[in-house]
């Protein structure tokens, strides 16, 4: 199976995907390993993840380097490290403190007491995304160890680049390579680890969210499905003008705007739609593509050849019915087989085009204004998808209002949180490093825990 | 569509399932109505809820004979509506402190604060059965009207007589037709439900739970999936014989054994085996069939005949393969078309006979005697399915380390707990009505709310 280089349109790598058979013998080995991962206890778990930070720690520029391949982006690549290895103290912290105090839930009864304690799934299958390679799979890897299941994860089969050197990491921890293993491969291994797991965790799109679904289904598995939609940001007319165009623009052209959670979209009161547009336009013209020097600029490459053209063909529809470029290129650039994607800012801008309702995936944000409460309601929740929104304006009674209405999973008042990470700072965009409430609380675990109920006579 | 009688085998009723398209313009209605209905807030909810009942209260007698007529049972059929109204007012209290008291979930950041607030899903489907027509439905309909859903219910289409009394229950409160429909029909009827609501909610068999869950991941969307497995009961040496033997018969025969908890298996300590068997026996023989008259005996029909030609291959398979029936009959006795089948025991039973491996739905108990505590966890976890289970010993120790090892999703020690009952009671086998712990605590809102986070910048 080729891989392509994203920089360079070619086709410079190759993986080799597991055998059915092959990959059942590992996942029973792992089975086995599993009970005394389990029965070691908490301190135990800790103390062989550590091991395994201290190895990743050896080999940290070999996994950058790897990874800016494998993405084509260097900015992402560095803060993916960053949040990854963070995320592996925070949890061995928070996971001491969940394990050793959490005792059983009980729940009084007349004539009986219920206690729920909680055990692990056993055997979880993880399956990345190429947008974060490294730091979505490692936010559910670490939990889903130090909760005493085994991982076997399976990346994007168009960002494999890395497993190779993560597993040279795995091999340097006694033991380890049983209680976790990356395995090369695309829809095919996917399909076949469905179908020997307790557990599966996927990121990515709604649409390859529902394919996993229908797989887990038929195996009759548990599952765990982390997609975005079509991201909102609304400014109200009390806004802070040059908070909400930093934030927002940040929000739209991070990681290419390939992000689950990227702003898609802008509604923005009439009153200040000018003077909005004028600084969000100004802001984005200082923005330049990462080539051909991965060092120099902030937006790297589209990584899918497939996106690139769905980017274009949103661009084209959006401008044959009446949208207004105001910044960026009406396609994306193809550099020497790499495509790239200016930031890019339409204005006049409706619900008749595609790129105000389906999920665009790169570096867009069409704006388009409005004049009540109801109206930017009535466009916002145009839309099928739980999504990521953020709110600006400082009437606190306005945005609240328009929060509880929205259809939104995720609301943030005054700021832009995609990823795992907050804007945070007024500002160029810049990269922040935080690890969301979900990814942070106890949350984190549960997911990895199933219940189980010992009932007892009074 | 006919429906058979379960006491006659004639097929003396019938039902119309709807077309598509008036479900779903049933549907739509709903969804507006349940926009009001959620902002009316808790205590108007309540309210309406408790007109409901009160109308119920006028039609017990009638409710309580079409359901006699569905299952074929007198003793079940009297306790599920003592059970099904007690809920009502349970969930009302539980509600009212729960949706007033209940603040937002607040996780606190560095640089942020997490709010998490819930919503109602919208539009609920939830799909019934006939081992428990009223209850089952009661126990899901009721946190989710108070929860600010609307629900379709599609019970069983084996069961479906007690649909027309619920429904002139339902005429009688104001505007309360648009927020809960009861709607008749088979699998294509529960297809289309589950095309055009937020969440399933499924109680049943887990073969049919299966195939739920690969309609609703076609739809791609929330599923609850309530179904039990091959339930385990486990007699130490230690154990109380009078009350061990009471409590394992009433959890394997309430119900003619049509429970997805009913205990399907028991494993007794080699040297208690031959006492409590022949206690086990003793008190099976005192049961009688409920023929001719629905008023004298215990044991129903068995609703489906597809149910009993089934429990008559298991038998067959298990005696071929060297059980011993000690109690009972060799197979289901046909009286005038309705299948009936007597508390039946079987000894030397082993794991090669499909009685001890598959569902068999019907009051059959198979004992097998045991060594050790590694012998019977072998033999107890030799399922793919959670189960509920229980573990008779006095000695604690031991039956502590048995639960934990137990691959069990319910454990209770030192009695039976069944379809949200607990045995109770050490005498002949009888019914108490008490609700489970999930069904009683907030886990009954909970799963018919979605969480929403609001962020808030520090």
């Amino acid at each position: 199976m080729k891989v392509r280089n994203p920089r360079t349109g070619i086709y410079d790598y190759e993986i080799s995907p597991l055998f059915f058979d092959t990959l059942k013998i590992k996942a029973d080995t792992m089975r086995q390993a599993q009970k005394s991962w389990q029965v070691i206890g908490i301190e135990q778990r800790i103390k062989t993840i550590q091991k395994w930070k201290k190895a990743l720690e050896r080999h940290l520029d070999e996994l950058k380097e790897v990874l800016i391949t494998d993405t084509g982006r260097k900015i992402e690549a560095e803060s993916e490290i960053n949040l990854a290895m963070a995320a592996i103290d925070q949890f061995c912290d928070l996971a001491l403190a969940y394990f050793k105090a959490e005792p059983p839930t009980v729940f009084q009864h007349q004539t009986h007491h219920f206690e729920e304690y909680t055990e692990p799934f056993e055997l979880v299958g993880i399956i990345g995304t190429w947008q974060f390679p490294l730091q979505d799979t490692f936010l559910q890897v670490i939990p889903a160890l130090l909760a005493g299941n085994v991982v076997i994860v399976k990346p994007s089969e168009k960002t494999p680049r890395f497993i190779k050197v993560l597993e040279k990491t795995i091999s340097q921890v006694p033991n380890f390579q049983h209680l976790i293993h990356f395995i090369e491969g695309g829809k095919e291994t996917g399909e076949m680890l469905c179908s020997m797991v307790d557990l599966i965790c996927y990121t990515g799109s709604e649409s390859n969210a529902k394919k996993v679904f229908e797989q887990t289904a038929k195996n009759f598995i548990q599952t765990n499905l982390n997609f975005g939609g079509k991201g909102v940001a609304i400014v109200t007319e009390t806004a802070d003008i040059e908070l909400a165009s930093s934030a927002i623009l940040w929000g739209g052209v991070f990681n290419a705007g390939q992000s689950s959670d990227s702003i898609e979209r802008v509604y923005v009161h009439r009153n200040i739609h000018s003077k909005f547009l004028s600084r969000l336009v100004g802001k984005s013209n200082l923005l330049t593509i990462a080539y051909p020097n991965v060092n120099n600029g902030q937006i790297g490459p589209i990584i899918s050849e497939k996106q690139a053209l769905l980017i274009n063909e949103q661009l084209a529809d959006a401008i044959k019915k009446g949208a207004v470029m105001v910044a960026g290129s009406e396609k994306c650039i193809v550099q020497k087989g790499a495509y790239f994607c200016n930031p890019t800012i339409l204005t006049n801008a409706n619900h008749q085009m595609k790129i105000m309702k389906e999920k665009t995936f790169g570096p867009i944000l069409p704006v388009k204004s409005f004049l009540s409460e109801a109206q930017v309601l009535d466009f916002a929740n145009d839309s099928s998808s739980p999504f990521n929104s953020c709110i600006f304006g400082n009437n606190q009674n306005e945005t609240m209002t328009i929060a509880q209405k929205l259809k939104s999973k995720t609301i943030t008042l005054n700021d832009v949180y995609l990823e795992n990470r907050f804007y945070g700072n007024q500002k160029a965009p810049n990269i922040s490093s935080e690890i969301k409430a979900e990814n942070i609380g106890s949350h984190s675990f549960k997911q990895f825990l199933k219940g189980k109920n010992i009932i007892f006579k009074k």
